[in-house]
């Protein structure tokens, strides 16, 4: 089944066009995480609260939520170890049948961009000639900064490999639009000239549902350029930043989607990680307490998210 | 000292203003690595296969060159092992003197940003509440897609920890004009617009011979556009890649070097590993006759660089 479709189908029995962003922190997860660490090495123990957090966390959101999405930077930070922690965590998040969503924002050209394909949705080439498998998450998120070349390895990844993309095309944050709004010759935005090429691409590999793994950014904060972009893409899935702590409300979100109600996942990270409890509460609270105000945060943008897309689109499949 | 000015002065001791880029590419290195692996795991062997390379190369060129550029993408390839790879690379190429240029193209905003630059140039937390560096590399490659307030907190922890980071600018691809040459409202180009953000900030932290380590990535092969580039950033370093493979020769990096023969770093990577033997002589050969390969590539380089710098600027301070 196209990966496209599982995320579908895994939205629509939950009735959920969200993702919870694993976004750990050192500095604002709950502290009984870090008194509960056994080892010595400084590095490992970040390591292993890392992973104790997402699995507490995915034990708890996996049965509302069709994909988790877990933001390397928070890993990498800490080199190996931390990846280390990224990989279990993707793993045991697939175990639980979550989709996994890479926030990586990788970007090169040639062979290099090749690299960065290969090695997080694709198969890499081992001292004995075989390919397997390293990081291996359903879908990657990758930079266009270096113009459509660099994103041709990645596409070709995907089809090769039942895996998805989503090229950031109109990000959510305040200075987006300083290289993403400005005009090409074309006559239309830089965001704009990025959502055809993917369009054209996206065309090339379809599940069953019409669209498309490979997809694109496209930030909640802007909502009257989402609707355009959402018309210009047209079979291409979108991840959603800026729900939430970044400010964008559930109207915001709504011209991502179809009036299947498909064509979207929503991401919350901080919203629901850190955001529902007082910083002081949060680091002296129990295992308990935490988790279940993780699971309510979670319920709570899920009925935020599905109310309004309901409002709006009656007919939605689900 | 200035991380700036210890480049500077180990360009002025080699003549060298060059820096050569470690792409282990498993498929490319040469057989007798591979045969020699003691690892019975898959990944720990491509690690070790990669390490041995690396330190072979190092222990060639250190004395040739100021500088080396691991490019992530072939370490994180390999997830948590490959990384390994990489920490133990960068931390015996320092053991060597060289300035390590980590070359991982990285972008994100806000938080996101700074667990980037955190773990690759600063320091990171621990459970116990202290920092300390994670992979410790003294320059970065980042990118500008998300707007000048993604690059800020990468500037912040470049002045902390006296750090340095390469904004892509101008890359060396075909297709780099798509966004990069796109005319902002301002009359100049994408690129030349990001030249004036990276200038503003590298006035903030410069060495004694009057340049900074807030630098820009920009091609070889677009010398044109370098030349304007060059005097938009007046102080700021630049990373040229383009030469050698890519099409770029000596000439065509003149404009991104100053009078005094600074102002530049040029990189070769696959010119030095893999492009000087022939496919399958490489892959046949044994270590000393490989490496021999790589120090007169080396060697090449230098003279074809400095001699062309000497004859464009004679009175050049090296």
């Amino acid at each position: 089944m196209n990966i496209i479709d599982i995320l579908i189908e895994k939205t629509i029995k939950t009735k959920n066009p969200t993702v919870v962003g694993l976004d750990p922190d050192i500095g604002k997860i709950p502290e009984f995480y870090k008194s509960e660490v056994k080892s010595q090495d400084p590095f490992e123990a970040v390591a292993e609260v890392i992973y104790n957090f997402n699995k507490d966390i995915i034990d708890t959101v996996f049965e509302l939520v069709p994909a988790v999405k877990p933001q390397m930077a928070f890993y990498e930070k800490y080199g190996s170890r931390g990846v280390a922690a990224l990989e279990k965590t993707v793993a045991y998040a697939k175990s639980k049948g979550l989709v996994v969503v890479e926030d990586a924002k990788r970007n090169d050209i040639g062979n290099t961009a090749e690299a960065y394909a290969d090695g997080h949705i694709g198969k890499v080439e081992m001292t004995d000639g075989s390919f397997v498998p390293a990081i291996d998450a359903d879908f990657l998120t990758i930079t266009p900064f270096l113009g459509s070349e660099s994103l041709r390895p990645f596409y070709n990844v995907c089809i090769k490999h039942n895996k998805g993309v989503f090229v950031l095309a109109k990000t959510s944050n305040i200075g987006s639009g300083e290289i993403q709004d400005v005009i090409t010759p074309k006559g239309i935005t830089v965001s704009q000239s990025i959502a055809q090429s993917i369009s054209t691409q996206a065309e090339r590999f379809c599940g069953q549902y019409g669209y498309s793994p490979i997809g694109a950014v496209v930030g909640a904060t802007y909502p009257e350029e989402a609707a355009v972009l959402r018309k210009m893409m047209s079979k291409s899935y979108f991840l959603v930043p800026g729900y939430g702590a970044q400010g964008g409300g559930a109207e915001d979100i709504l011209p991502c989607f179809n009036e299947d109600g498909l064509g979207a996942i929503v991401n919350s990270s901080r919203g629901i990680l850190y955001a529902h409890m007082r910083e002081e509460e949060r680091q002296k609270c129990y295992r308990e307490e935490y988790l279940q105000s993780v699971r309510r945060a979670t319920i709570y943008m899920r009925e935020n998210i599905y109310g309004a897309l309901k409002k709006e689109y009656p007919n939605m499949v689900y």
